[in-house]
């Protein structure tokens, strides 16, 4: 395995406030850099003050978004440690995000040491205070300067992190979802399991206009028959429905979440019954209708565990809950993060130190 | 309307050759750069040299993907004279793809002004030799420096543009297409009539996998059905069957092609009948093995008119004109290139003069 080589910044950055700090908006001291050419293969890893790189205007990133991408958290523990929350998962993911793209991975074991000791470098940006973390952001870009449509040759492997408090401004109070029924995010065949940039752009005329219309995230529906519901924004969904959980399958057009999994992985320990299948937007409507719908939440490692207060489609808002939150939803919360801040014992041995 | 500030390089570059440039590889010495915030809305509207610009790693064209481009052409005619071909069409479509992807347009005459002054500026840049022109790539990135999926507050606008020679290295001879059958490019409801990044981005893989097995280039089917003809990676496609021309129709998620509705209008004047319609991929195939497909091709700026040879769709490779160039598309090449270089008469009153 590379060495990897540390500068260190000179200019401290300033801290945020973090009873105030908006989700990635104030980024850490330092950032894990390393390049990839087809001749070289993965080399020069590096951890440098963050700041600009120049980049020239003809990058492929900036014309044929060849481009992915990863979203974990560090958490500060009662007794001071520093741990990561299943980072093999995401590692593992951005693999596959990189198979979709054409771009090559980056070596399981290189990737969990950078992010170890880029966390280790920034030790004093892992917050305390409670609900808070250190959101982690590895992400990929093509960087030959080349117009023309092709795989490029050379990638920038990239680590940013951010101290960041809760995902919604308003805390952990249910949100209102907007079913989207014009724009789809993504279709079998498509691009849809991977996190590539592509996938969100596709999604923010949704977003912009669900957020007009006071909704807090869109529920995308299938590409190809706009009936079947995949999953939110940010997170993928689960429906309590006469007290068992049903969540959408992976069917190559759905993100395979971590929290999801780990959701799932909680939920049967505890003796619930997991169903993933696919559920067409009629049956929530209808079970909604007809009092069955319990809790419907959404799972995401940015948003944690969130309570979807209500849903809307087309014309027709169903209030879930009545608008409060739900027991499952507050157990898997409480159950998940606990495991997280290190207060619930980690019986799955999910959580990985980054403390030497 | 701005006027644009002009900052001259004073280190020229070094010109390519142009019998062996490689397409999008050699840029001019300058580009065109201009700002948006919803504060100020479009500013600062500028001429600089070709060069890196300082970016943040968080900006959020590296990870959402919010970034559209277009493509077209500058030609030297063989009275020395500079002209564009249809740009309003390229500027219209870009409005199209930024409401698409939650952008905000560019106003059109800034748009047409910034292009006709950096080519005045690059005057020298415009090759003269026979089938070569100044390729244009008008592009807008999503500049926030924040993550968080959201429609980003700033952007940037540029244009950068390099001398080409012919889009396929070998010329106007006949491509190998593949079929592909699996990877889908784009879907009703999603992004495919829009030129953003993330449709170039899902294309990669499949576009490598038939490189690798000696195609030029992959045709997609829709995301639906899987069975219908949309287009090339860079061209829109035209079938000659028994005299008639057919050509999918725009449906949302093919490109609408500028070079695709040119041809359209030529072949008509022409006295050819033209169908748009849905085309399935079995009728073409059944077509081909009746003996009834006379002529395939593709439009696209960069490729122009390129004959397609053979079309490979599973294990089955039908040979369209015993991989000749067909009358027809070899009309159309000659009829296009012409009016572009100004050999032909301009009765469409498509090209539009750079010099004062
Ligand atoms: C589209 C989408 N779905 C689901 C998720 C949830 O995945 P995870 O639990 O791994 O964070 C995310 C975000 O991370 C996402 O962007
Ligand atoms: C996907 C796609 N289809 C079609 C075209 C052809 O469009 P135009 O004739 O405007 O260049 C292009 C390229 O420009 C393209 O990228």
């Amino acid at each position: 395995m590379q060495d990897i080589r540390i500068e260190r910044t000179t200019q401290p950055r300033q801290k945020p406030d973090m009873a105030t700090v908006r989700f990635g908006r104030s980024f850490s001291d330092h950032m894990f850099l390393m390049n990839y050419d087809s001749k070289n293969g993965w080399h020069d890893a590096r951890i440098v003050p963050y700041g600009p790189i120049p980049m020239e205007m003809a990058s492929m990133v900036f014309h044929y978004a060849q481009e992915i991408f990863e979203g974990l958290k560090a958490y500060r523990t009662a007794a001071g440690k520093i741990q990561l929350f299943r980072p093999e998962e995401n590692i593992r993911r951005m693999a596959q995000s990189a198979d979709r793209m054409g771009m090559p991975a980056v070596d399981e074991d290189m990737f969990l040491e950078a992010l170890k000791t880029l966390i280790r470098v920034d030790e004093s940006w892992v917050p305390e205070m409670k609900e808070t973390s250190l959101y982690i952001r590895p992400f990929m870009i093509a960087t030959d300067v080349a117009l023309g449509v092709h795989a490029s040759d050379s990638y920038l492997f990239c680590i940013i992190t951010c101290p960041v408090g809760s995902y919604y401004p308003e805390g952990i109070n249910p949100v209102k979802i907007l079913i989207e029924s014009e724009d789809v995010r993504a279709v079998r065949g498509g691009t849809g399991y991977a996190k590539c940039g592509g996938n969100y752009g596709a999604s923010i005329r949704a977003g912009v206009k669900a957020t007009r219309q006071g909704f807090s995230q869109v529920l995308w529906l299938d590409g190809v028959e706009r009936k079947y519901i995949e999953e939110v924004g940010a997170m993928n969904i689960m429906f309590k429905i006469e007290g068992k959980i049903h969540t959408p399958a992976l069917n190559g057009s759905v993100l395979p979440g971590v929290t999801r999994k780990s959701s799932i992985e909680l939920l049967r320990a505890w003796g619930y019954e997991v169903v993933e299948r696919q559920i067409s937007v009629e049956e929530i409507l209808e079970a909604a209708r007809d009092g069955k719908l319990e809790e419907v939440w959404g799972t995401g490692t940015a948003a944690v565990i969130t309570p979807v207060g209500s849903m809307t489609y087309k014309d027709e808002t169903l209030v879930i809950g009545g608008g409060k939150i739900g027991e499952v939803t507050r157990r898997l919360y409480d159950g998940l993060t606990g495991i997280q801040w290190g207060t619930v014992e980690d019986l799955f041995h999910w959580t990985v130190p980054v403390s030497k």
